[in-house]
């Protein structure tokens, strides 16, 4: 249809960076089209965690239990939340991370952000870019690769700066990212540290050595450390390894409910200094009014009697750490006779494939697997702010296994027999 | 207790901008904490629906049906949805939005968004700041007073231009504002109009021939027309006048779930080009990865059979009509003997209350209600872009009407003693 005007769709400086074709954007289309699709797709690529029946069974059972009681109804969806959010899931929190963790924090702790991911749009946004005072400051990823969803959250200039692991090869095909402290030194110009435990991509674990000096780091250096616990401490708890959930008054842990089984709700959570907290709390007012109740509310009761801990422990690890095991044996037979690395998976739900000398580099061989059905997410969108070119970047693939069990191994077959063509 | 270390609490400017004391802030912190507060209030601040029981009981419906089907429980918390928004909602959407307005769409014009505000964060930043051809876009709001919530979100500078109203004095302490045409005209550097229909926070509905010449002169301007139907048409349906939705190919109309009830579930609806869709699409993977599921899924049904039009008209205007005329009741009970003015109340759910010469300003009389426990908006939050000085800004209170009937009752009573002792 012929447009009768002329209309003038010239977007912002701030319209076309987040308008920009990205890693983020590349693995949400996809997810988004995956779900749409009439054919089948071994969806490999994003971040969904698994339809586990323990945990939904779970999710039914309160949401029943809630639509049986007037007040929380109400107090689910039709109320707006404070903009820190929901109350009575921040105060249970709070008294959740004094008796699980030992941390000495309170509802003044804890601000709840629309997901994980908007978090650290506030928080990266918060300390890092242009200052007032002229100055710039930079978030320093001290180990990468790391999660492909920061890259891009500056809302101006080029945020992170970033360092090479060093690795460790390990028998059995295996490898292991460590921070290379030898090297590590953090420039005037950096606002914060940031790492994932387990990382996202790798499902690597720090380890509670390794965080303990990044912490100490960051004290020196007068910054605050931003731990990303999506996937990790005291919950969802996919950690395969002995970890210890780590804070010191000066670090900002990052938790979410997605990775529970909830990714739908939305729901964000950081734990931080007063404020900090405060911080994103005006940010969310300002912004966008409030974040969602369903997702505190629906866990409120779940948090206050420690269950969430529980079934982390007993259910949702257990899950994924079979789970990783049946997809490294998949793995293992079909790319049988090639030259492949995997890291060991001690968290998270992703193998990451590393194939030295990659003739064609990840992001076709990502392609290439895509008009073949598999998704997967190549390894080249995790190195946000390392500047240094390093052929290892384009040798790696991110791979999910936390979709159903014959997609995943359909999906590693798919990548075997691509390789093989080669 | 006493930081051992100094750590650098410095945030950027975009840190500093959004953590600034904002008209926003000042609402949705009253609001928590009223919530949580153990004295009563009268809550006549924010803007939170009212409870309305058979809406109450629709929702609650609707979640036991989707809770009985696996497939349907999981798509509303389990998966990320799309970046647009979840695409069964967004195709039923498309579909009553051409059966009941006319419009013709396809989901490919709709988005979701973490609430309306958030959508309006995006919109507002995606046209309007610095552009990088060197320009600078900005947002007219052809009549003032206007939503309090637009005020601070422009990532950079002052993002909004406005004008003043006409006034129309009508009988019966009332008066109406109305687009001052003779003096509007549409500066070059404009990227957008802006208008709320029913207008937040007079009550002040548009007139369908206000609205046609507004889009009108956004064309001829060559710039879109946003309209914010966040209390208005075709749902929540808060119009108490002859009143037609409007859009045009050019024309960016915003909707939500809120007022229908459900503001816990953050669900902001824009209908618009399919450029802008993706846009906005785009913004939300990259800062956010998707918006929730449950406000989409729960309501897909009710979209999909026309219902939620329906009961628009068939519950929510009527109560909120009914709740209008007590209020205006109780208010000229209240104020009797005082020198007030009161805008016609057309739709929404709020009392502007204009009270020539007030001696003291509407932000002290705000403070000295606040107080006494009674929660109320200076007006003066609600003249975003208005360069001018204009003593009407200082002499205006939006009173929400929507909370319970005693609280808005005592609340206004409260005014009125108030206004008695200056």
């Amino acid at each position: 249809m012929p447009r009768r005007y002329d209309v003038r769709m010239r977007f912002s400086r701030f319209g076309e960076r987040f308008t920009r074709q990205t890693g983020t954007r590349e693995l949400m289309d996809d997810l988004g089209r995956a779900l749409a699709a009439d054919e089948p797709v071994n969806l490999l690529g994003g971040g969904n965690p698994a339809h586990i029946p323990e945990m939904l069974a779970l999710f039914r059972r309160e949401f029943r239990r809630l639509l049986d009681d007037e007040r929380e109804f109400r107090r689910m969806v039709a109320d707006y939340a404070d903009p820190a959010g929901e109350q009575g899931f921040r105060a249970a929190l709070a008294r959740l991370l004094r008796d699980a963790c030992g941390w000495t924090v309170g509802p003044e702790n804890i601000v709840l952000t629309a997901g994980s991911q908007s978090g650290f749009f506030q928080l990266f946004n918060l300390f890092a870019g242009p200052r007032s005072d002229g100055g710039y400051g930079r978030i320093l990823l001290p180990l990468t690769p790391e999660y492909v969803g920061y890259q891009d959250l500056g809302v101006e200039g080029e945020i992170f700066t970033a360092r090479r692991p060093a690795i460790e090869r390990l028998p059995g095909r295996q490898f292991k990212y460590h921070v290379d402290f030898a090297t590590l030194t953090v420039p005037q110009d950096v606002a914060a540290l940031c790492v994932s435990r387990p990382t996202n991509p790798t499902g690597n674990v720090l380890t509670d050595e390794e965080i303990g000096r990044l912490g100490a780091l960051a004290r020196g250096a007068g910054v605050p450390l931003i731990l990303d616990g999506a996937y990790g401490l005291p919950f969802p708890g996919i950690v395969f390894t002995p970890a210890t959930p780590y804070r010191d008054e000066e670090t900002i842990v990052c938790l979410s409910l997605s990775k529970l089984g909830l990714p739908g709700v939305r729901t964000g959570i950081v734990v931080a200094r007063p404020e900090v907290v405060e911080a994103l709390g005006a940010m969310t007012a300002t912004t966008s009014l409030a974040v969602g109740s369903v997702g505190p509310v629906l866990m409120r009761e779940l948090v206050a009697s420690g269950a969430i801990a529980q079934v982390s422990e007993s259910v949702i690890r257990p899950y994924y750490e079979r789970r990783s095991r049946q997809a490294l044996e998949w793995l293992a037979d079909s790319l049988d006779g090639y030259e492949y690395c995997v890291h060991r998976p001690e968290g998270a739900f992703f193998l990451w494939l590393w194939l030295p000398g990659l003739p064609i580099g990840s992001a076709e061989l990502y392609r290439r697997l895509k008009a073949r059905g598999t998704l997967v997410l190549s390894g080249h969108h995790f190195f946000p702010g390392l500047e240094e070119d390093w052929p290892h970047r384009h040798e790696c693939l991110r791979i999910s296994y936390a979709q159903h069990p014959d997609a995943v191994r359909a999906g590693l077959a798919a990548i075997g027999a691509e390789l093989r063509r080669l």
